[in-house]
């Protein structure tokens, strides 16, 4: 395949213009060249916390569920999937990792499981009746299939979780948590370098505690973001680009089963949520997840922080990837895999490649 | 007078060894030479905030009071005084800047009105009796002797005061606000870049509504920080020096009449307040004020960032200074003004030099 006289886009190399060779699914040569470009060549989008699109929910989902919601997901330039699943019992994640393992699609790239081990004060629209501490209670499947964990340093057993994911090669993300800034500082001193929806679901920043939020803006976590103006304000995102740079950021839609549907009612995790004028709320208020699409959450980002295409392509798929340890993607140079976004001046979508 | 081999901390230069020789109140040789030091020479400190100490309080002292005090400021190193007042009736401001006016020490270096133009909502320790807008109330005094007032964009007549201020040379310092962050937005384009005490009494950070504090994290806000430990936490004063930089950073004590003396009750504009445990508090527990003598607030910055000497210097004197655009003042350079900190590895005082 050869993509020629486009804008490339590498979150390493910067913006060139040339073309770009692929073979076997590999790319095999990148040339830079002046030319008139047509279209702007990105790596393929990750999303590594999305819940649902389209009427297909992660935790009710059959196989072939999960390969229609990678086809759809690449209409928005997703070309690595991790479908995320709710707070839940142990029964019901396994059988979750059972669908996903018998699903076959290149781009769904591992699972997210965020809780059950989080913090009931910071549950959001996650089901409090599920929330536990860790005690090696999660299914064996979880080894091969799940590439991240949301939890809350403060549960009980988080020492020995992060010993479990470590020898499993599984991400911790801090997420749905009171933690104070201490007890973000430790996790950060013992490895953990990421967090979940930065900073939905953390605590404030206080003058005298400067909490989650803080210790997420002060060290150098990664910090996953929903760009959907309702999260968090286009402010916000604007605020942690300043602070935190594009290198520390990453693009997640949060996206529940009402995405790419109409407005109405449905089920997170067992809780009714309602979906009206683009918010997906808990009948308490609550926000419960986004109907965000990952395009427009790239495009969002892009227009709050007026970054460059470069960045863009870190927040939108680099970052993630290789904060995951996910080896050759997220990049377009010879050798990494061959899975791009090709979009027009206006960002929209001419064509995904996987 | 001349000073040798000591470690000179410039603001700009950075830190050398060598010589200072003055005449006349100005500094004529600079000289840098290799040298074994024993006493490290900074600029005299500027403590821009501060309503009292030992017993005198701005809104009572006369004029031999306002030299007492410019004398026992001394003792902490600071060579450029700016007495406080608080939200109180314009009668008796007037009062203040006139025994002000005669009061006859080089120190002295002008008036900071805290207040009246402030927000009742954030009124933090000021009586809110005396708050209100501005409608060109202030005593005809206030251009010669006033150098900052502290006021909240929010107010009536805001605009008013801004050009009031610009026209005779006052510095706006925002205060006592819970502007949001689109006012804070707009008072930073109409050029106000002060802020009073941050984040105390500003709106705080939501991550959909940044407020005052977001604002002045995000904006170049210059801001007064009272470093003692109590108005905010070391990891707070560690994250400010962090993201904004010691640049924009302007330590002030915000000390109260009781500073330097027992425990016990006190008066602030009014208001009784209890002095325990290095804290100074209203019945209600709101913070008034603080007992922090200037130089521990030095002492706990450079401990709590473990920021560099010239670094130091910046935010004890030079940002001050250079915001309110006092000129040939609070560095260590040839035709500068010849005041200094002489001080001990341990930063104790040995000589204060005006």
């Amino acid at each position: 395949m050869l993509f020629e006289n486009v804008l490339i886009v590498d979150p390493v190399d910067g913006e060139f213009t040339g073309s770009v060779e692929c073979e076997n699914g590999l790319i095999t040569n990148v040339k830079k060249r002046s030319c008139t470009w047509k279209y702007i060549l990105m790596p393929g989008f990750a999303d590594t916390h999305t819940h649902g699109l389209k009427g297909i929910d992660a935790m009710s989902a059959l196989p072939a569920d999960f390969e229609r919601w990678a086809d759809f997901a690449l209409e928005d330039g997703v070309t690595y999937l991790f479908p995320t699943t709710v707070s839940s019992d142990f029964k019901m994640l396994e059988k979750v990792i059972k669908n996903f393992s018998k699903a076959n699609c290149p781009s769904l790239a591992g699972l997210h499981l965020e809780g059950p081990f989080i913090n009931k004060e910071k549950a959001g629209a996650q089901n409090p009746e599920y929330i536990c501490g860790f005690n090696h209670n999660l299914p064996d499947l979880v080894k091969d299939y799940v590439k991240i964990i949301t939890a809350a340093p403060e549960i009980s057993g988080f020492r020995e979780l992060v010993k479990f994911a470590k020898k499993y090669n599984i991400k911790i993300s801090i997420g749905h948590s009171n933690a104070t800034f201490s007890e973000m500082k430790l996790a950060f001193e013992m490895g953990i370098d990421r967090i979940t929806h930065f900073p939905n679901a953390l605590r404030g920043i206080h003058h005298r505690e400067l909490g989650g939020t803080g210790a997420g803006l002060f060290f150098d976590f990664k910090v996953e973001m929903i760009c959907d103006g309702i999260h968090t304000s286009p402010d916000f995102v604007k605020f942690v680009y300043k602070i935190k740079g594009a290198e520390n950021i990453i693009l997640v839609t949060d996206s529940i089963v009402a995405t790419g549907l109409n407005n109405g009612k449905y089920n997170l995790g067992g809780l009714e949520v309602t979906v009206k004028d683009g918010m997906a709320k808990l009948k308490t208020g609550t926000l419960a997840g986004s109907v965000l699409r990952f395009l427009d959450g790239v495009r969002n980002f892009y227009k709050y922080t007026k970054c460059s295409l470069k960045e863009l392509s870190k927040v939108s798929s680099y970052n993630a990837l290789v904060n995951l340890g996910i080896k050759n993607a997220g990049r377009i140079k010879e050798g990494f895999l061959a899975r791009f976004v090709l979009l027009n001046e206006n960002l929209e979508i001419v064509d995904t490649v996987l």
